[in-house]
């Protein structure tokens, strides 16, 4: 199969690349809207996914959106694998990848693990998460949210990004492709939590979320990982969610169309209000339902494969 | 989809929902007697074993069933999920359920999980055991299982149970589905093993088993959960095969088409014996058999899907 | 469906058999090379994993092949199943076997489990390695690798099986392979590593893989089972290596054409150099990709499947 290729990142990809998946995976959504939500791209083909941490949720949005393309799938966990009786990550991808995998998605620890693979095996390799790195997917599914959401391009569109920006990859990745699709983004987090090198990073930084409350359009919430801090960075919650936490308060003191996203999971009462999550602002419903039809897009754009999404019978 | 609708319980349900049920399951049971045991009644539907609790063999029915079925079919582990990160049970199945799944079978530690989760999703939703409550599904393949031994309706049977009814949600839901059907049924326990209120199940309850067992058309041993007791309440492993153990001696002292049932797994040696599983009695090798008829039956109904699967042609 | 048979150990297999299997293969890896790399000669079958102890490449071998064949997979990790409920072997194999499994690939550390599960079930069984005593499909796909390699039988072939003997049941299951279709095999371990009975097996044994290097056409390495070892049956891992690691060097001593296997995980630097792993001699890559094409080939003739799978359509 010619024309494999690999989505490793979102930085340094150019405004026509990101709006061409999001043009793919519009096209897919129809698709999910089908009675038989199903089409035959990817027949014959095998996605493995590759997960040396785990993430079930990124796990199965990728399985639903190979199944939905009629590929084939495999999962690997790394727990319970030859990992563990001493084998090198070369030789672990290199095995999935001569077995005949057509697509490895990864999720690794350490940043630019995903980078290594591609350089190792003829499979395409699609980052699902690398260390505090990237994670590319989550990006493109949120631009397109967000796009669809205001029924608009992200020129002008001004998003705070909120929270531990310093652990998250998902940060690395959405300032990026916000910013090249025209956002303003400004990222919202107390110094501890802000990363290092923030000066390089398209987005302008502020230490409270009640200074630029009222000037954005979009509040996108980050999970505090807190079982990547520790008790010294970490705020206790009580004072974190008076200072961070999307409450019903601070939704109705912001512009009355706020929209509000989080690319879960979700810690209620800790960064997000309940009736936040759960409101009519909220995107998180739309972001996971959408994270299918745009991983289905990459997957058929990586892999190659010719034949039109649209125009393909349900025949899985 | 429409018509799709959940199976959270047996405890009222009526008798002509129940005989539907099983009624389908025989249709399917054909299905399975093909040579290419498949029908494409639910493909490009997804059902998601949710698990909270491990139970392989249910899964693993469940799965059987949806793929003769052609469904997708995908597996989410609590042990190994975002629920470890602080996620709540909501957000989780709310998650699942964005991702597209049309059918989300549930086995959760506590009682009334399963009802809570079908308040919150699009998806129909099927208990697969949960807590000390139900396991409807395991009801009423014993219901088709003994059904089919007997070439008749239950009504008259008279259906000993025996062994920890107190922590068994399987006993809690035979007994409303044997007894709805017309059978007689009598719990046969340890007091310290018999549920409180005990009163208000259509039963009548004894305490030792030599006392009925001669007026017994079947005998359901239940499996003694040893994980859920603590030595207060169990009996010594010597003294409760005594009195409650299916021994081959009591099978020869009952009625001579005698049945035995046991909804495994089996522990043998401790509530019966190894001899007797494996005899010309036991209808335990059906109950597993069945169970994947039953199971297509429910997922088929659940699912609201329209075509008759009789008339189905296999092309999975 | 008739006709059955299971694949239990390679000892006492006579040529024509094990080159049956082989000239299968070599169909199936047509297959594998085609744009849609799929037959439907196994729809509707249902291929069950039974791994009582892990290994992922092994099992993600056997899915490939069977999910190539369009069979159901399914799979059954013994570490989280009833097994830990007290349930006994017997009893979760007649489960899985009632399911309706067709065949079951079977893991067991105990030497001989395939056998005893084959007589309890209507499913074929094909031993995925038990214990130390066989992975017969290991040894088919080595004598496939090896005579593609060479473009000719494996009469007369010189071939050094080198390390941990003692614990290897690959060892045990390739000896009685090479040696039946023709190879002369020598076994190369220091003396804890080397089986007790040694003399019974079609191979002679040294204890110095220096003594033999130049007349090998082959080196097959052996895993280091450190996991399995005690501190007094290992040699310190600097003596190992000097003594019995292949070394670029010792390539460079050997014959111009020397070929090296190893069936993996392997552990460079310990047993192997990762220059000679990834060398122009190397099969290691071949081994797993071939072996695909070999557990179709064993698949497809131990379920009895009556139709050519060359002439079969891609249509899963």
């Amino acid at each position: 199969m010619s024309g494999r290729q690999h989505l490793l990142g979102i930085a340094g990809m150019d405004r026509a690349t990101i709006e061409g998946y999001l043009d793919e995976a519009a096209a897919f959504l129809e698709v999910l809207d089908r009675d038989i939500p199903k089409v035959p791209a990817l027949r014959g083909r095998t996605v493995v996914t590759l997960f040396f941490e785990e993430s079930t949720r990124t796990r199965m949005s990728f399985e639903t959106a190979a199944k939905r393309l009629s590929a084939d799938t495999m999962s690997f966990a790394a727990a319970s694998s030859s990992v563990r009786k001493g084998e090198s990550l070369l030789d672990t991808v290199r095995t999935v990848d001569a077995l005949g995998a057509d697509a490895l998605v990864v999720r690794h620890p350490a940043a630019g693990a995903p980078h290594r693979i591609a350089g190792w095996v003829d499979a395409a390799v699609i980052n699902a998460g690398d260390g505090r790195h990237e994670h590319p997917t989550q990006a493109l599914l949120d631009c397109f949210t967000l796009r669809a959401a205001r029924g608009a391009d992200l020129d002008g569109c001004r998003i705070g990004i909120v929270g531990d920006v310093r652990h998250s990859r998902v940060a690395r990745s959405v300032v990026w492709a916000f910013s090249t699709l025209g956002a303003e983004v400004t990222l919202v987090a107390p110094p501890t939590l802000m990363p290092d090198g923030v000066d390089g990073w398209p987005a302008r930084s502020v230490y409270d979320l009640d200074d630029v409350l009222d000037e954005l359009d979009v509040v996108y919430v980050l999970r505090v990982q807190r079982e990547r801090l520790g008790r010294a960075l970490l705020p206790p919650m009580r004072e974190y969610y008076a200072r961070y936490g999307l409450s019903e308060a601070r939704v109705a003191r912001g512009k009355p169309d706020l929209l509000v996203m989080h690319p879960g999971p979700m810690i209620r009462g800790f960064e997000i209000a309940a009736a936040v999550a759960d409101g009519p602002r909220s995107l998180v419903r739309d972001q996971v339902r959408n994270g299918v039809a745009v991983r289905m897009a990459v997957l058929f754009r990586c892999l190659g494969a010719g034949v039109s999404p649209a125009g393909g019978r349900a025949d899985g």
